[in-house]
C-alpha cells in the first residue's frame, strides 16, 4: 500500500478513476470509427466482441492519457470486459498494462473470492505465473517428467504477469481461508488487496447491517477480521497490504470504521453518480489526511456526454475529434474531483 | 432448473463433475506431448499460457467424453482458467461449449457478484450479448448514430453467447441488488443461478455462522433471502431458478436448510477430497430424492494419478495413451460416485 500512499501524496490527489466502459459510456462515434478496420479483419461471431473490445481499449487509453499526470490510480471494473468474452479480457489486461506504463497504480476491481486452493488460482491476479511455476518445481513429479525445453520455458516465464494489476478487490463471504491466499501473494509480490466491507449500494444492508447477538452489526465484525488480516504486513506509512472497500454513501459508518481500523486503507466507491460527496468521505481519512482513496467512474469517463463540443459536433466527428472531447472532458471532471477532495480533506 | 432436474432423473445420477484443471491435475505428459506443436506456433510471453491452456482443453475434452453418457452436468471452476490470462479464458469458453455439445448442463463456478449495473454486466454469463444489444436499441442515442453496417451486426449478434454456461454461481455479500440482475437474466434466458449460502470450507463459519440478535445464524437469514429471490420463478418440478451452494461438510445444517428452503435446489461441493460422504449429503435431498446435485472435482479428474496403468507406463506414453488413462480413470471414479450417491439417496 506504500506505493499508493506515496503516489497520492506526490499528486496531492486521493482519487482513483474507474475504467468501466460499456456502450453508452463509450461514444458510438468511437465504435463507428473503428468498425471498418476491425470488421475487415474479423468475421463471424468474433466480429462484434472484437469491435467493442477494440473501442473500449481506445477509449480507456484516451482516459488514461487525460488523467495520468495528476491522478495516482485507475480502477478497471473487470465485469465490463468479461461481458465481451475473451476479447474483452484481452482489453482488460492491455488496459492495466497501459495504465502501468503511464505510471498509474492499477486496482483491479474483480471482487474475486473462493476457498483455499481455488483462491490461490485467482491470486494469479497478483502473482502472475509465479504460483503456477511452483507446481513444476522441486520434488514434484509434474515437473520432473517434463522435457528440458519446457523446463526452460517455465524458468523464463516465472515472472510473467497475467493481468497486470497492482491491487485487487476481494470478496470475504467465505472467511479467512478464502482471503489468505490473496494476502500471501500480495505480501510475496509487494501488491495489495481491498476486501469488501461496507459496499455503497442500498441493499448492502441486507447482510452487512444485520445485528449480531453482541449488539454489533456484521460489518463491524468483518472490520475486526480485516484489520487482523493486515496486522502482520503493515508498511512504512502505517497501513497494511489489506485494505477495505467502504462506500461513500455511509459517511457516519465510514468515520467510525476509520477509528476501528487504524491500519486499514480504504477504497471508497460511491462518490458522484452514486450520491456521495467530498464532505461524506472526509471522515474516512485519518488525521494526516491519509488512509483513503475515492473512486469515481461515470462522473469522469462519461463527462463527454455533457460537453458542449460534443453537442455541437455530434454526427460529424473523426476518431481524433471524439477522443479529444473524451480526453478534455475527463481531464476537467477529474480535476474538479481532485479539487473538491483537496478542499474537503486537506484542511 | 427444470432441465437440470430432468437430466439428473434421466441418468439417475445426482452428481456433477468439477472441471478444475491445474498443473499436477493435468498430467505433465499431456503438456509435454503438446509442446512441440504449440511452441512452434506461439512465441514469447504467450507461449506458456497458450501451452497450458491447450493442455487444459485437451484434458477437459477427455474428461467430458469419459462422463457425458452417464453424468448430467459439469462445473468448470473459472479461477483455474483465469490464472492463465485470456488464453485460459478461451479454454474456459471452449470447454463450456464442448460440454454443451455433448449434452451436458454447464454450471459455471465463477462466484461473481457486484452492485446493480456492474452485476448486469457479469450477467452476460447468462444472457450473452442480448443485454449489451439493449444499449443500442430504441431511443438510445448510442444506437441511432451508428451506421447501418453495425446495426446489422448488432442484430445478427443478439443471440451470441459469450461463455456458454447454463448456470452460474453468485456471491451474495452485497445483498439483493447484487443478485437480482443475475436472476433477471436467468429468467429471461431460461437459465439458473446458485447463490453461495453455506460454503464447504472451514473458515466459512467466520461470517456464515455468526449468531444474530434473533438467535439465528447469518446463513439462516441468507437462506430466507435466497428462498424469497426464487419465489416468483418456480419451475414445474417445484424448484426455482435460484439455487444455493451448501457444502457437504455441513450435513446437519444441510438437512435443516432443506426443510427451510423447499423451493431451492442445492449445489453441494465438498464430497470426496474435502471429506463429505454420500451419507452426509443424503439429508440435502427431498422426499422424492430430488433437490440437490453433488460435485466432485479432484476425486474424478485426478483419478488417473492412482491408476496402475499410469504407474506402469510412466515416462513412456503418447498423448493418446495418457488421455486413455485419464478417460478410463475418470469414468470409473465418476461411476463409483454415482453408485455411492444412488445407494445413499435413492432409497
Amino acid at each position: 500500500m506504500d506505493e499508493l500512499i506515496e503516489a497520492i501524496a506526490a499528486k496531492q490527489n486521493p482519487s482513483v478513476v474507474g475504467l468501466d466502459p460499456k456502450p453508452g459510456i463509450v461514444p458510438a462515434e468511437v465504435i463507428s470509427a473503428l468498425a471498418d478496420e476491425v470488421l475487415h479483419e474479423v468475421e463471424g461471431e468474433e466480429a462484434l466482441p472484437t469491435l467493442l473490445a477494440t473501442a473500449y481499449f481506445e477509449f480507456n487509453r484516451a482516459i488514461i492519457d487525460a488523467v495520468a499526470d495528476f491522478v495516482p490510480a485507475v480502477k478497471p471494473q473487470i465485469a465490463m470486459y468479461e461481458a465481451l468474452g475473451s476479447a474483452g479480457m484481452d482489453t482488460y489486461a492491455m488496459t492495466c498494462e497501459y495504465a502501468k506504463s503511464r505510471g498509474l497504480i492499477v486496482i483491479g476491481d474483480a471482487k474475486r473470492g473462493d476457498i483455499g486452493s481455488t483462491a490461490g488460482q485467482y491470486a494469479a491476479h497478483l502473482s502472475g505465473f509465479a504460483n503456477l511455476s511452483a507446481y513444476f518445481e522441486g520434488e514434484n513429479a509434474t515437473g520432473n517428467s517434463l522435457p528440458q525445453s519446457i523446463k526452460n520455458l517455465l524458468k523464463s516465464s516465472k515472472n510473467l504477469d497475467v493481468w497486470h494489476e497492482d491491487s485487487l478487490t476481494v470478496n470475504p463471504y467465505m472467511g479467512s481461508d478464502g482471503v489468505k491466499p490473496f494476502i500471501d501473494e500480495a505480501v510475496s509480490h509487494n501488491k495489495s488487496i481491498f476486501v469488501l466491507l461496507r459496499t455503497s449500494n442500498p441493499s448492502s444492508k441486507e447482510l452487512q447491517e444485520l445485528i449480531l447477538q453482541d449488539g454489533k452489526p456484521v460489518y463491524e465484525h468483518m472490520a475486526d477480521l480485516i484489520e487482523n488480516w493486515g496486522a502482520s504486513n503493515i508498511g512504512k506509512h502505517g497501513y497494511s497490504k489489506v485494505g477495505a472497500v467502504v462506500g461513500a454513501t455511509h459517511p457516519e459508518e465510514g468515520k467510525r470504521l476509520r477509528e476501528l481500523m487504524p491500519h486499514t486503507f480504504f477504497l471508497v466507491p460511491g462518490y458522484g453518480a452514486q450520491g456521495g460527496t467530498a464532505q461524506d468521505v472526509a471522515g474516512m481519512f485519518d488525521a494526516n489526511a491519509e488512509g483513503a482513496i475515492v473512486n469515481s467512474s461515470r462522473g469522469i469517463i462519461g463527462a463527454w456526454r455533457k460537453s458542449e463540443d460534443y453537442a455541437k459536433n455530434q454526427g460529424n466527428m473523426s476518431l481524433d475529434n471524439i477522443l479529444d472531447i473524451v480526453r478534455e472532458s475527463a481531464s476537467a471532471a477529474a480535476k474538479n474531483m481532485r479539487d473538491d477532495l483537496r478542499h474537503a480533506v486537506y484542511r
